[in-house]
């Protein structure tokens, strides 16, 4: 069995927690908090202080980070590497080469093995990226999102004066997709997302001047074309409830005059238990790998099909090739 | 430079050729054919007698093996092996463990480095049917082909008297699409693939025979609902000339109450050009680890995704995580 540790019991933790309870190859043996353990319900598994980590090394294989923010995870991952082997979904893409090398000199130095921003995207999304581009060079990659829950862009609306509460969906606009998958270049944010809010005002607030807050708003809202719908509390109780999410990376490039598209595309009803779930089958192969005696730190470029799999290499070659 | 021989000078080693061109860190140094090599017009390489293969040791760091047919990778997958790290397409699913275990044997014994049965499906599919059942386990795959041409249902209608040229395409039930990507199950052929039939008929032959001969046909097109359409030589040639073809796997799976879909899509203008370009992919990567000395029979599940790039990491990591 691969002992695994969950840092963090936000909804990714939980999410990550469930997709362990469904690998028969690999256990939960402690959920690392900040907060009081006593107030955490876990699966199963004890609730430890995470500042008692240090005492865990030698009874856990890998820990998966999840951190509820890059900063968490830019502060903890180090701290966690030195001591343990460790997956994280570390997503601020600028940062990654940065976060890479501070990952990497504590592990090697540790002799632990950290892969990073795993997930789907970065994660899957990574993957498709470059096997497409390594399959078809000079093509061109384009990647949409949604439909699915921004949460920053809902925490944004969140902050405006009135807004009790707020959910924002990102939508591809689907003659985009379209214009992309036969080889054409849509590459202007508003021609590729539309962004649709669902609020629930404050009793007595400006909705007007609620609306005009998101739709105006830099970077979040005023490069698209954004709708607001105002909803009670009861309708976003029901309707908006959830974390769905998903998107697609399209890669068109041509072998000569013939053109060729390759599509991934992932709907997701729940954005953190797939991302636990993908986490978890990541921390299988780290686990593995750190048992090969590699160290440092990698990212999905580094890891094979078959150290992700829980089946042995016989039977996917028998039933899956 | 990665040095790669082609063995094999038909449609697929024609497309290996042309993906090798645009490689900035591959070169093609050799094309091996049992026909005379006087009779090939290669894009630049010596064509070579396949008899003197031998003679090409330490001049080759990959051959690709091109051969037409299963029976031709069968025979001669293990003779070059024995000389040369190799790449092959061999898509015969049921005789994959066998095929295999010759070349595992034979690679070991001769400390080079076999990779098997690449291209899309098997090859890029099966990747992807592994990644998603280790993303999410318990899912169900599903594989749909097409549109496109299957060589082996052309060549069946082409036996049938009376028939001068035909080609055959497999095409997709869309409502079945839907079905399995909404997370439901199909597995009837005749609910899952239609079969359009293009036929030239020789001068005075009997359509309604030919028609009758087809769709009758076992194991080819009585499971299916085929459609057959008469048409000219030269609207043969102009409309059924080329070899595209693709196909989707759909892996739908739980965490919880939630549902998440994975789709993977390929739209090919060209087959044997696709698929040659994604096994000189494959020889990148069977070079570079043949280079760290590994050794035996691999396939894409043992290859990562870095190997497969031209890209170095940090540049994956800066620009495609």
């Amino acid at each position: 069995m691969i002992r695994v540790a969950i840092n963090g019991y936000g909804n990714l933790g939980r999410g990550v927690e469930l997709a362990i309870s469904k690998c028969a190859d690999m256990e939960c043996v402690a959920v690392f908090t900040r907060r009081d353990p006593q107030t955490l319900t876990t699966l199963g598994a004890p609730a430890v202080p995470l500042a008692d980590v240090e005492k865990w090394r030698g009874k856990i294989d890998v820990v998966i980070n999840c951190g509820g923010s890059a900063t968490d995870l830019i502060d903890q991952g180090p701290q966690i590497a030195q001591w343990f082997s460790c997956v994280d979904s570390f997503d601020t893409h600028a940062k990654i080469p940065q976060h890479f090398s501070a990952m990497d000199e504590v592990a090697r130095q540790a002799g632990t093995l950290a892969l990073i921003s795993s997930g789907w995207d970065p994660g899957l999304f990574s993957m498709i990226r470059v096997l497409a581009d390594a399959v078809l060079p000079g093509g061109t990659a384009t990647t949409f999102w949604g439909p699915g829950v921004s949460q920053g862009h809902s925490d944004a609306i969140r902050r405006i004066e009135g807004v009790q509460d707020a959910k924002q969906y990102t939508v591809p606009i689907d003659a985009a997709v379209e214009t992309v998958k036969s080889g054409g270049s849509v590459n202007v944010p508003r021609q590729m997302h539309t962004r649709e809010c669902f609020v629930v005002a404050e009793d007595g607030a400006d909705r007007d001047a609620i609306t005009q807050a998101i739709v105006t708003m830099p970077n979040y809202f005023a490069d698209y074309d954004t709708t607001v719908t105002f909803v009670t509390p009861e309708e976003f109780a029901r309707d908006h409830s959830g974390m769905p999410h998903g998107g697609k990376v399209i890669h068109v490039g041509s072998t000569s005059e013939h053109r060729h598209s390759v599509v991934f595309d992932l709907q997701l009803d729940s954005n953190p238990e797939f991302t636990g779930s993908v986490l978890v089958a990541s921390a299988r192969a780290v686990a593995r790998m750190a048992g090969r005696g590699n160290t440092g730190a990698i990212t999905m470029m580094d890891v094979t099909l078959g150290d992700l799999s829980p089946r042995d290499n016989s039977e996917l070659r028998a039933h899956f090739l």
